[in-house]
């Protein structure tokens, strides 16, 4: 996990550098003009689908939703998705479940499109477009390199759809570099002070709520912890009552609308007595973080490519602190094969 | 809340009776022939949403996805929604984010439906369809009956849609009383069993889904509890790692696909050393229940109207249990204004 998590600056590059194949893709998304844009995921690919939708939603300005597999393999639900965009999203490509659905999503009239770590694999076959996430092998089964490649194989996506150029992700893999060196000695320092941690929410809004989901996943994976991801907004309603000084709550705050908009809710935890860690560009500028990890800064809509970075390493280092292998979580395989 | 648990047969009932309303709001749904649909809604009523999105897709074959409000209220996306149907639910219709989402919806080609509890809020005006869901006035902090309600004017709402005749749903009230005479032994079972139970995840697929979502959030806001929501194709994913012998699962079971699918996830919980306690009408089928809630057998897409109220008991038993003042739970307001 640690070497895989270390690889991402170079993943990252390389990815930006292959950018064409997933322009050829978009070409021929964007001559198709889709109305409405549905993803399929699971896992980590779940939190990468989230960051996808505000990405279609607000630069490609379609409304899209997730895909509940269940209704296409327990129902059977003869759904009408004429002019639907499917994005199938898998790191292995090997899920039933996403095959079943993409499958029968493209019967039924959607433009599908696999995004996949493995470009032989069964869900590359099933869509009519694909886009490779170009990670390289991921042998930990928790999902570090394959995360953040597929984030910006989501960005680069929907980017050259709209006819952009990248300009946004053009130096991704040297701030990633930066991110991983510059935060390591921040990330040490919340190790030490969530040893002992048994409850961790994570919290954050709009693009960056894909990070608080995925770092919510890391630590439970890899340390066990007690942890559940909020929408800022969302913990405002019932879940801020279950948030005392017994809880530590992650916030991710990146330079923006979304990390802004957070800035009232950590203040709001905080007087409840949670110990705030923040974590993004704006961590620094939060009155009531306890403790803060910076990440370089970058247009909002990327940011969480980088954001994750840390937050990778202190579920890593939680879980070497607790003696835990984090290579080896207890009742995990690499691939989850649910119907 | 123990009064307004106790009021839902009533409530319930009450709906049914008046469902012509709800039939007229769907007629003029059905003439606009809507190609998607959202649902918006925060809270209690996201849970509520996330039926209703299973409803739409299975018995309307529509596609569906659930708004994500910070698109609209932050970053001001300007989606084309011709075509769409959005659905925003709100027990208080009072939220600022539901109304600036519904205004902007409207303004960009949607048909706008409002369901509420309260007819005269400013979210029923902003939509151009309102359906009222006739609860009653709800005091408690932790939504029971305007859960419930909605749940039942959302499956009215559709099942008209598509030009049923409510036959599913014709003795719901009877079913609700039912349903919370014949679980009261049990429910006081699994309060005492789960008294000093720190970690309790919560978990179905489906329709009762929505049963796990607000399941969890009851628990959390009630007694503080430690509470997690999984579907359970996505708890064997990554979380099923974070679940040992000090973990409790509530799986919802009921009769039909979703809670058959639920046998084998529960099995693995089980073999992992969980405590598991089913509640549905499938409840005393699971092998690996160790404690079960029974409620009377429906069909599988209303199941969740009852499924719940014995979660409801449940979690006001345990709030009391633990000393703890479940109308007034710390930190908590009925309307939260977030934007």
């Amino acid at each position: 996990m640690a070497a895989e998590v270390a690889q991402q600056p170079d993943v990252l590059a390389g990815l930006v550098r292959a950018r064409s194949d997933i322009a050829e893709a978009a070409a021929r998304i964007a001559r198709r003009r889709p109305r409405f844009a549905l993803l399929a995921a699971r896992g980590s690919s779940d939190h990468a689908a989230i960051y996808a939708k505000y990405l279609i939603e607000v630069l490609l300005g379609l409304p899209a939703g997730l895909v509940s597999p269940s209704t296409t393999t327990l129902y059977h639900a003869e759904q009408d998705l004429t002019d639907v965009l499917l994005v199938s999203i898998s790191q292995s490509g090997g899920s039933y479940d996403l095959l079943e659905v993409t499958q029968a999503a493209r019967s039924r009239g959607a433009l599908t499109v696999a995004v996949t770590n493995t470009p032989s694999s069964p869900l590359t076959e099933a869509a009519e477009l694909s886009v490779d996430v170009r990670a390289g092998t991921e042998r930990a089964v928790a999902a570090t390199k394959t995360y953040s490649a597929t984030l910006l194989a989501l960005y680069l996506l929907v980017d050259a759809v709209r006819g952009g150029k990248a300009e946004e992700v053009a130096g991704i893999g040297e701030l990633a570099s930066r991110t991983l060196t510059e935060s390591a000695e921040e990330v040490e320092r919340a190790v030490e002070r969530y040893r002992f941690a048994d409850r961790i929410l994570t919290t954050a809004r709009g693009y960056s709520y894909a990070t608080a989901l995925e770092g919510s996943l890391k630590l439970a994976e890899t340390s066990y912890l007690s942890t559940r991801a909020y929408s800022g907004a969302d913990l405002l309603h019932g879940p801020v009552a279950a948030v005392d000084s017994e809880t530590a709550v992650l916030g991710i705050t990146s330079i923006g609308r979304g990390g802004t908009a957070m800035f009232d809710v950590l203040d709001t935890v905080s007087q409840r007595g949670a110990d705030v860690l923040c974590v993004g560009s704006a961590a620094r500028s939060v009155p009531s973080a306890a403790l803060t990890v910076t990440v370089p800064e970058t247009a909002e809509e990327v940011a969480p490519i980088l954001e994750v970075l840390p937050v990778q390493r202190l579920a890593l280092g939680l879980a070497l602190a607790r003696g835990l292998d984090p290579d080896a979580p207890r009742g995990l395989r690499k691939v989850t094969k649910t119907r």
